[in-house]
């Protein structure tokens, strides 16, 4: 059952020969979410063989440009290719201004609605609901308005133990219950619990974007226990000032939320290009929590 | 005295893993001017180290996404560069309200002039002059009003025999005016003809971008006898009908403006995405005109 994460783009404010804008793709159980849209999103889509007509739902946390300048080459590039499926996009309200800058530019109507989700700043938002999934937006703190992204699994079914199933002759119409948990009784009156006739299933995975912020402890509680934290960590401890002016966070103070969320795995990325050996930073978040790891473009992480 | 161009991006509509949408940047005696600005073009920039700095004026051909979607991630990243230099854009009048519409969603204000000039269509107008240069826009036929540009160096000044100029004594105030053409007296009553004092110069360069056109046989005149000739050659001659329809040239057609204009070398580009292996396109344009090349990202190209 497939959670997993592809790097986009891991570059801050500008893009660099080999590190392009914020741009994530997470695949959840065969669906394709975007997360922000920094410029190049599409080409690195080619490159890494996604087939951006399988995104329905893209995820922009702020707008700053490096966060969402892919999008109308993305939009344009979906409407050459023949989409039709609505194009769902969480997005500060002023974003859909922009967009619709652009396809007044354009000579022929794309053949597929773009569906605006306004996101809100205040709490933990759900912007997305589905039989497996649910995603919600939770306020950060930038220069501007900005929201980071969560992604939860919902429980899932129980295995049903096959060999019993059959033994029993268990009705197909009982199965469904019996999955989510249900005890089962037979027509000649036997009673038999759950557990005797279902495994534990796999734990739910979530997965945590916190895109542009200042170190942030309110977000702690809304991304606890996450099997993997994305956190932005644009500086390293010797530009802590600079990262408070910026809005930024450090290396550390990532880490520092990783470990106050028990989360199990940390991501770091959009990193300022002043960096040129990026090991300082992870050694940096290493001494706080151990499990962080650097992010590429192309990587792909699991989420377990 | 360079005079070279550099192929940031070749690929029509849609980018491939390996083409960018269209960009140059052509390099005239180390004036740098960018011509459209596809998507991912500051990347290629970074990639092939061209400093955006450089660049104080671009030109859009038309509106269409692949040929200006690069200029929000470009101008942005020219402000967090801190540039003060005047950037002069040349394009649709339309592309100002775009533009606008970005740097409105900007959280501070770039540190720089944008100046538009907006393009006519109508036979070959004057867009920029300088001691050494003159560009020219020059109306095709798209599928929206689109510019091809004429990028002609002024005539070079003729080269001062030094040795002769020296034992001549001829005063410095005298040179400037004898390098322009002019014959010279010396103070006791001799003359010279230029000729005994000068060489030619070099011929002066020049350099012609067709952007998406149908073939238009009327930019022969404006475009004739440049030594390089960039057309756009979308399709090969097996889908001339769809190449009419799009508002697009073939190959063929490409090298007959090139043969009819008389030009020293055609470059192609904007390839259709369905043609895989270019070659046909370059075989079908060189059974026309020999001196055909393909364009591939990051190909450089003398004008001599």
């Amino acid at each position: 059952m497939s959670f997993s994460l592809k790097i986009l783009g891991c570059s801050s404010a500008t893009p660099t020969p080999n590190r392009y804008s914020t741009a994530q793709v997470l695949n959840v159980l065969e669906r394709f979410f975007l997360i922000d849209c920094g410029e190049g999103a599409q080409i690195r889509m080619r490159q890494y063989k996604i087939n951006p007509l399988r995104i329905n739902h893209i995820f922009i946390s702020h707008l700053h440009g490096d966060h969402y300048l892919g999008l109308p080459g993305l939009i344009s590039s979906m409407g050459l290719q023949g989409r039709t499926n609505d194009l769902h996009i969480y997005a500060n309200h002023q974003l859909e201004t922009l967009i619709n800058c652009f396809l007044d530019t354009f000579d022929h109507p794309i053949g597929f609605n773009i569906i605006f989700h306004h996101l809100e700043y205040s709490g933990l938002n759900l912007l997305y609901e589905d039989d497996k999934l649910t995603i919600y937006s939770f306020p950060l703190r930038h220069r501007i308005p900005t929201c980071g992204f969560l992604f939860k699994e919902k429980n899932r079914l129980r295995h049903l133990n096959g060999e019993m199933a059959k033994a029993l002759e268990i009705p197909i119409s009982k199965l469904q219950s019996i999955k989510e948990g249900a005890d089962y009784t037979s027509p000649d009156g036997r009673f038999f619990e759950n557990k005797f006739l279902t495994k534990d299933p796999e734990p739910p995975h979530s997965y945590a974007f916190v895109s542009d912020t200042v170190k942030l402890n309110k977000i702690v509680p809304w991304i606890d226990g996450v099997d993997l934290l994305y956190h932005e960590a644009t500086y390293a401890n010797d530009n802590a000032e600079r990262a408070k002016t910026m809005h930024h966070s450090t290396a550390r103070q990532a880490a520092e939320i990783a470990a106050s969320a028990n989360v199990k795995r940390l991501l770091i990325g959009h990193y300022s290009n002043r960096y040129k050996d990026l090991t300082i930073l992870q050694n940096e978040a290493r001494q706080v929590f151990a499990e962080t790891y650097l992010t590429n473009d192309g990587d792909e992480f699991e989420v377990k």
